[in-house]
């Protein structure tokens, strides 16, 4: 779909544009865990990141089978925001010069990835059931609930351990 | 705070850093607003989104009222993730030909802002409580509240009147 054209003109289009949208993103998500996981010091915080990587693989391929079940081809769309929040957790944790500190940091960066992402699923559930594709939202939900848990597990870590270790 | 130094030490380096980051924010949002209020066509939306434009300046004067209360210069810093998100919304919103597809597009775009916004108010609020500042806490709880009812308020439009009328 070009960038000055008028390519989406149904909720359909809409949908799959989304789909391409959320495809890039989990993809550079997965590039970006693995240096998470190496910046981390907690050793739970680090163990959760290794689980999400998993999990984020798991993402990529859901989507394909969705993209299949729609009949179109898989293909993601450069999404600024997702290279927006992944520059900004790249630059804060750059300047971080204290372990327990960047260990803060990386699991609010972690949770600006999961809000977006639970943002874009929240849509692209919602529109598969109005386009009457539940098959499809069954699929993505799946994802859904597996973001929401991981934002739960971070926020847990986050008013535990990892920040009163940071405020000392 | 330059780039490639590393001057978040504490923890309250990086809330004051997060602080900066939700300032720009906020201000890039009070300029989208208006362009999205024109774009939209439901009513319910178009009111909707001039509320929230009202709530989004008195989130910047909050803002303001917790960089005093912290004694530090009210300044914003660039923030690459509110950029980009707002970038998308604006190319998603010149790809559609149909004014109901438009309001889903723009629901799904706010939705996404408001998300960022409120992964960052949990991180300053668990922050702020951590760093004995129950005070600032209280004050970004406010905001964080107004972020959280826009966002379901914005889910219910999702899923009435706006997408229905797109599928058809």
């Amino acid at each position: 779909m070009g960038l000055f054209s008028k390519d989406i003109k149904t909720l359909n289009d809409l949908f799959v544009h989304t789909l391409r949208d959320v495809y890039y993103a989990e993809n550079q998500i997965v590039k970006s865990l693995p240096d998470m996981i190496k910046k981390a010091s907690d050793p739970g915080l680090k163990r959760g990141f290794k689980v999400h990587l998993d999990e984020t693989q798991n993402h990529v391929a859901r989507l394909e089978e969705v993209f299949s079940m729609n009949g179109v081809e898989i293909e993601g769309i450069d999404c600024p925001a997702i290279d927006g929040i992944l520059e900004v957790a790249d630059d804060v944790a750059g300047e971080v010069d204290n372990k327990e500190v960047l260990d803060a940091a990386l699991i609010a960066a972690a949770q600006a990835v999961e809000h977006y992402e639970i943002t874009r699923y929240g849509s692209l559930i919602a529109w598969a059931k109005e386009l009457g594709r539940s098959d499809c939202a069954s699929v993505l939900q799946r994802t859904l609930d597996e973001e929401k848990a991981t934002d739960r597990k971070l926020t847990e870590m986050a008013v535990s351990a990892v920040n009163l270790h940071a405020a000392s």
